[in-house]
């Protein structure tokens, strides 16, 4: 039971191990294939629908704007007497048949492309924190255009984040046009992977859009690819429509831009208590917007978004790090499946305001949770504290190391006629050694169905005190500054200039 | 997305959750049912199964003491020229149905008592680290007989650590028979849950019973509800019996000591790579077990222990908190219900020094995938560090917060007509107050349905630096010295004295 160790060959595995290894061995990469965790039995699945089906068309949704219920009605929703737009349910079918299936959300980079099908899995940034946690002085302050680059930046270097959703509002922005013009930026020039952004004020489409055509080269360049989605909280739980959402929403819908259908309703505040009952109100709320999306522009790119949150009931705030908040993930996941479409929720945020072993419990439970449940997009997967309304820079750089370890649990275990044949026992146990170190197949394994954390510490205690006690932290804060200083900007320098000659660019 | 709050009744409502809860409304308790994450398909089973048994024919186990050759031979092993005894499918076969199923681990106080059935999780301790971690100085010092006292009066106030079974040996006593016996009363004298021990040495049966008896009352009423199991460690892997404690094993089937059929083998090491194959050898290894174990005394209860390991491949080097081993744990609990066999085996262990994220993450994860599969006994699930080398008593009173919510996940998401009835949507949305704060069903579920953490910490950034930043640990310290401050011996004084007038003992 205690550790066995050889010391022949160990430092040149080490090394060996430690050489980037191509893409297609490696153990864990973007879109593997969960599903292996499944919080509802078939007729619980079948029970939320129905109980969602009813309440679009017995309760149904208030506030729509003007265009929504016209472009809504048309296709057969009914307006009621007291305002509220209901939702018959040939409607919902109708549309849903409609809807987008097997999406791509594109990188700017290929290779980093998304393809949203079945139980594939990817994980990235998300949210809208006001804070960053400054880790040498454990104190919280405001957070700037110049973080969200770095997280940015950050996550273009990390393996495991597949992606990059604006996570920081940048505070030091007062214009909020600024804001959403720097915010897509900041992003773009800190990494090809995908971007999510999130304008919600329906003017700010067409220069955001004007600026991304810019960046894509052009808009038939853009729309080809489209690298940014917009994450479009189009709903204000309980169902009720968001007014100028829904109209930013049809803009980018008609820019070719995919767009997040985001419900982000809190149990036991602006949702239902019961996990079940939170889940039927965010699939309805979501089954809205296909409706609205697919009226609009069928088979438009739409990420089924049902991010239900958790209210801690004492106080009514929120709690992102808590199990209510990975079975409502896990649950919303298994709902995406049933109506197979891309889907997304939120996991891996932190109630802890510091990357301590709370925060450490939290992301690693709900990630896990939200991974094996097969959620397509899980936002939120990294970086995210104080139940989002702080984001820790080294806590993105751990995070990597979380999702390696999740992902390979996502991966699962490979059941083979080879991986289960008793020849390599019998070659071990009755001609050779007795152990199975340094065998043929361990050390083909070693690089491929194994990893290994990059901050993680695996030393003996013998080990770790003749390192001087390396702290996790530390490390962290190492990576992160190396990160920075090696990281390239991502776009042209001459368009980069003429980008800043032509706006207000508030980060280096 | 933000935190939704109100001022009014918050703190009453934390008073009202703050106050303890009936066993039969808290929202987790033990034997809540697993089972929603399934990491093997049934053709997976089937093929793990299959190498098994050939396993077992083909190669078989060498080194079987001469009374074991003897107890399965006539039972129908076959003893080879290579000294190997090999098993004949039918054999295993039918011992299979006479194993005993469905058994209970009592506790000294009935209501601590686990029922190993079906799906049923339980968490606990186990382990042989021979450090502990000084929080107050981050380094390693040897564990001591207190320090193994001080975890079973930690255990004991923790609703959410179920089983007490060793997690350290006491360095401080050299005599083996001396450290057997301390290990055994220093854990009865800390907690009424059920108790592991582990002795390996056949001479230390009897005497060890002797003492076990006196604490019991006498030696009938031990048999009656035998509130301590032994943990044999009765193989060598890879397919090899352990003679000595395959000794001491038939000597405690013969006290009426339940078994734990310890298989710890380390994949890469002293089991195959493959984690697949891994599983194969260890549930090949329990099998033999099962074989020993009713060949002997038909339908005695003992524990399917498959607890394979990981090695990190670059060093050989154990890695309790991997995802690989995560993986190993819950494929074993799945082979564990083909059989339809109490099982157990191990998560929950970090491979990092001190409680930091990276332990936060390792016991999350590990766990979380081991309550979720349905695991019986979850061993080692909170304290262990440094891949079992090191116990952190401040990591156990925090594992108490992650199993606490390990056990919310196992739970689940309570679907019922009531559950998803849409007349709570009706009555906020249409008639009623637009949200759900302070709704009847809201506060009825408060305190039934929703979990909340002891140390982890809630708090807004604003709160938290208004308390000054509390940190985790410093929490983790002064509840765990406010639990061994208030903790009762669990043995009659007089009794106690008596014990300690009669043994060496090294603990207060």
């Amino acid at each position: 039971m205690g550790s066995i160790r050889r010391t022949g060959g160990r430092a040149a595995r080490v090394a060996l191990r430690s050489a980037p290894l191509a893409d297609n061995v490696r153990p864990v990469r973007a879109g593997l294939s969960g599903g292996q965790y499944k919080p509802l039995s078939d007729a619980d699945v079948l029970c939320i629908h129905g109980a969602a089906l009813d309440a679009l068309e017995q309760i149904g949704l208030s506030q729509a704007p003007p265009s929504g219920i016209e472009i809504m009605t048309r296709a057969g929703a009914v307006l009621g007497d007291d305002g509220r737009l209901r939702f018959p349910r040939a409607l919902v079918e109708d549309m849903l048949a409609l809807a987008a299936r097997n999406i791509t959300l594109h990188g700017r980079d290929p290779k980093h492309d998304l393809l949203l099908s079945g139980t594939r899995v990817h994980f990235g940034t998300a949210g809208a924190a006001v804070h960053v946690v400054d880790l040498e002085t454990n104190t919280y302050r405001e957070s700037t255009a110049q973080d969200l680059h770095d997280a940015a930046r950050i996550t273009h270097a990390l393996d495991n984040v597949h992606f990059f959703q604006r996570a920081m509002v940048a505070r030091d922005i007062t214009d909020n046009l600024e804001l959403d013009l720097n915010t897509i930026y900041a992003s773009v020039a800190g990494t090809t992977k995908h971007i999510g952004t999130s304008f919600s004020d329906p003017s700010h489409v067409a220069p955001c859009m004007d600026m991304i055509h810019r960046l894509a080269g052009d808009e038939a360049t853009y729309r080809a690819r489209p690298f940014i989605s917009n994450s479009n909280c189009f709903v204000v739980p309980p169902m009720k429509f968001a007014e100028e959402s829904c109209i930013a929403m049809e803009h980018c819908i008609r820019a070719g831009m995919p767009v997040l259908l985001l419900s982000a309703g809190q149990a036991g505040a602006t949702a239902p208590a019961p996990i079940a009952l939170a889940i039927v109100q965010a699939v309805a709320e979501c089954l809205a917007g296909v409706v609205y999306v697919n009226a609009l522009a069928p088979g438009h790119p739409a990420v089924f978004g049902t991010w239900p949150f958790v209210s801690d009931l004492r106080t009514g705030a929120m709690s992102g790090g808590s199990s209510e908040q990975a079975l409502l993930t896990a649950g919303c996941a298994q709902m995406h499946r049933f109506y197979d479409l891309p889907g997304g929720a939120a996991a891996g945020i932190s109630d802890s305001k510091l990357p301590d072993m709370q925060a450490g419990w939290e992301t690693g439970i709900t990630n896990v949770m939200a991974g094996l449940s097969g959620l397509n997009m899980v936002y939120e997967a990294a970086g995210m504290h104080a139940s989002l309304l702080g984001f820790c820079l080294e806590s993105l750089v751990l995070g990597d190391d979380v999702l390696g370890q999740v992902l390979r649990a996502v991966r699962g275990i490979d059941v083979t006629a080879d991986s289960t044949s008793i020849e390599a026992m019998k070659s071990v146990c009755l001609d050779g050694p007795g152990h199975y170190l340094g065998s043929d197949q361990t050390l083909k394994l070693m690089q491929t169905e194994y990893i290994y954390p990059t901050l993680g510490n695996r030393m003996s205690p013998k080990e770790w005190g003749e390192a001087d006690r390396p702290m996790l932290l530390d490390k962290a804060i190492a990576r992160k500054n190396d990160i920075l200083a090696k990281a390239n900007h991502q776009i042209d320098p001459a368009l980069d200039a003429a980008i800043r000659a032509d706006y207000n660019i508030y980060f280096n």
